[in-house]
């Protein structure tokens, strides 16, 4: 299609007036829907499997059954999670807040030194705000389609001492979609090794396995149980892994857990029994009823699959119909999580964002997968079309196709 | 009575070999029962008055329905509350955390600087945690029966520019029950005025109205509203008001509020905003639906009273029995809240909570109501009646009468 005819489809698109949005990566109603038996679902009995009334103060690490629940998603034995409120992320930022205020299972605190975290590109922007927010450098690695580049991961780690955490979200990562491969996961669980653990020098590993369960087949991606190589490694208190059920319950009113070695789990309970008394422990006994085994968890993360996949293979569609064959863009084919990862032509993200919201598409600002928003390349973006419907996820992602070709053609 | 005798009937209710324990200031299973209608009270229904779905992600203010509950217990207007998670101590941690490392509404960070907050004495041990914690001194003032001493607060604040904190328990006082008066709460609200307000000295309060809504007769008691106060003193972003529904619904699984004017909840909500993506709705929604107006939460508190009051009646007749017409103590009757103060001979506390201990009856350790839990007289002992049965309230306050009597007696 030569540039006149491309501008001219792309007006009468824009004559339509549409209002379309792909930077949402929450769930659907019908997913949250899924979910709604939770309310009401203890009957009237809110005692915890080991007697404890949930209705009641007391326990800073959660209830047994919850602690079973997170050990599902995050391959911990359940006495190394803490089942706690609605939000990993809030647990995520307690960790960093107190890796640079406080100190962590032995090291010192790092506020008032150089202090850098080594971000895989590209990636989560909460990740990186609160990391910011924080005054931590960040520095970025490439993300393979294995996982972070682990030559340079371990190079950084090796030859710069003011590195001293890397961020993963090990499956279907945000936003490409990845799963890290058994030898990566494996390199990750020994990089605290190639430093000398003193207390100023530490490194840890922050483990977001967002989505643990978030497969869209039957059979689940595999991701190695970081929880073993760190035993074999003996790095258990440098590595802190979190899960949630935001996007298996209802978002945002879910359980987040946090898993880790004890001492890591001692020190922040101290921590914690400073800030709260305890976390919602009647919405994880809910959560733990709801949910009680790995049979049912995969039996319901099924029932999202069924309708997550859909909008998942129009977008493959609609973006092999119109940059199949070219040169003009990649992206990822992910089997679980919540994004598709778009790599146009070096220079003409933010166009092509802009071009699609002139056309009604509002999508993820340019440079939001990056530390400081700022993709080098121009290049990247993040689409997430679970939110949308069938239809919307169509027309938009021909708007995506169209704005890239049109971007391309006008440069 | 001699000693001898004292020592004799002390020794039989030892033998008796009795578990008992008045540390707890939290409801009983009885008082938690009253809630247990909010599982399931959604009934399928989870969108709020504004039109957003409770089951996803959004909001940080929390749902306009649950924002007007926080205006019943708070006094401020619902434009001016944020409904937030399960923990109004996590509420004031951030405010307290935020004042210290980041500043807030105008006023530069503390940190670095010395910084001290005034507390009324005795006073709650959580607020006495999280203040130490936080690195900021503590400077005690007296709590008298209509509030703190205010001769004593106002010459702190105008003459001492490291003063930055007041904590206020405002109504049913932890651990007196002390009620502030209009004229102590107007000259509260007035406090930031005696500073400059200059960035680096700012003057805070921090109202923690936890038993906003909790008195034991039909006949609610006045507290001033602290809102109309700021208001007209111009001081809104000054004062920090926290309330919930920890003891009104289920402990700990509730909803927490904090109020105050338009700078700090923007500052708040910005910082927030790092930290996690929402609160959860759905619990939100359900204490919305259970207590929708001022009415249902007032005929609800009224059952909580039938519950508490005949244990606090308990309490004063086990006292008077024991102590009335001596020299030996003095202690609080409270008409609300969760605790009576009981003041001993000087230097007695320690002893008459071990005496106790040797009997079977567990006391909150001497010290906890005072900073870094030394309290100068050792002198004060928190009595916590509410979760223990009537005859467990019986037998634990003739223990401690004749604990009091006996480290008397042996004096």
């Amino acid at each position: 299609m030569n540039l006149k005819m491309l501008e001219r489809e792309f007006e009468a698109v824009r004559a339509r007036n549409l209002s379309l949005n792909l930077t949402r990566g929450k769930p659907s109603g019908a997913q949250v829907s899924l979910s709604d038996s939770l309310d009401g679902i203890l009957e009237g009995d809110f005692i915890c499997s080991d007697g404890m009334d949930a209705r009641n103060y007391g326990g800073l690490r959660g209830i047994p059954e919850c602690r079973n629940l997170g050990s599902y998603l995050t391959d911990y034995p359940a006495e190394r999670v803490i089942a706690a409120g609605n939000s990993s992320l809030h647990l995520m930022y307690l960790v960093l807040e107190t890796i640079v205020n406080a100190g962590l299972a032995g090291s010192s605190a790092l506020r008032g030194s150089p202090c850098r975290a080594i971000c895989p590109v590209p990636g989560y922007d909460r990740h990186f705000a609160a990391t910011e927010y924080l005054g931590v450098e960040m520095i970025c690695v490439d993300l393979n389609e294995d996982g972070p580049d682990m030559d340079q991961v371990e190079d950084l780690v090796k030859e710069d001492p003011t590195t001293s955490l890397l961020w993963c979200v090990p499956k279907h990562s945000n936003p490409t979609g990845c799963t890290y491969s058994d030898d990566v996961v494996e390199r990750i669980a020994k990089l605290p090794l190639l430093r000398d653990d003193s207390p100023t020098s530490p490194f840890f590993v922050l483990w977001d396995n967002a989505y643990a369960a978030h497969d869209f087949s039957d059979k689940p991606v595999h991701l190695s149980s970081i929880h073993d190589c760190a035993v074999a490694a003996g790095t258990l208190d440098r590595i802190v892994a979190f899960a949630s059920t935001s996007k298996i319950t209802h978002a945002g009113a879910g359980v987040a857990f946090l898993a880790s070695g004890d001492r890591v789990l001692n020190d922040l309970e101290a921590r914690l029994s400073v800030m709260i008394i305890g976390f919602d422990k009647v919405n994880q006994l809910r959560h733990a009823r709801f949910l009680p085994n790995r049979e049912s968890l995969s039996e319901h993360m099924k029932k999202h699959a069924a309708i997550v996949r859909p909008l998942f293979e129009a977008t493959e569609t609609g973006l092999q119909e119109r940059l199949g064959n070219t040169e003009l863009a990649t992206w990822t084919q992910p089997d679980g999580g919540y994004f598709v990862s778009l790599d146009v032509l070096p220079g003409l993200a933010k166009e092509v964002i802009a071009l699609a919201g002139s056309a009604g598409l509002q999508l993820t600002a340019a440079g939001a997968t990056y530390p400081y928003g700022k993709d080098p390349a121009d290049a990247n973006i993040r689409i997430a079309p679970t939110f949308a419907s069938l239809e919307e996820v169509e027309a938009a992602i021909s708007i995506v196709g169209m704005s890239v070709q049109l971007a391309a053609a006008r440069r």
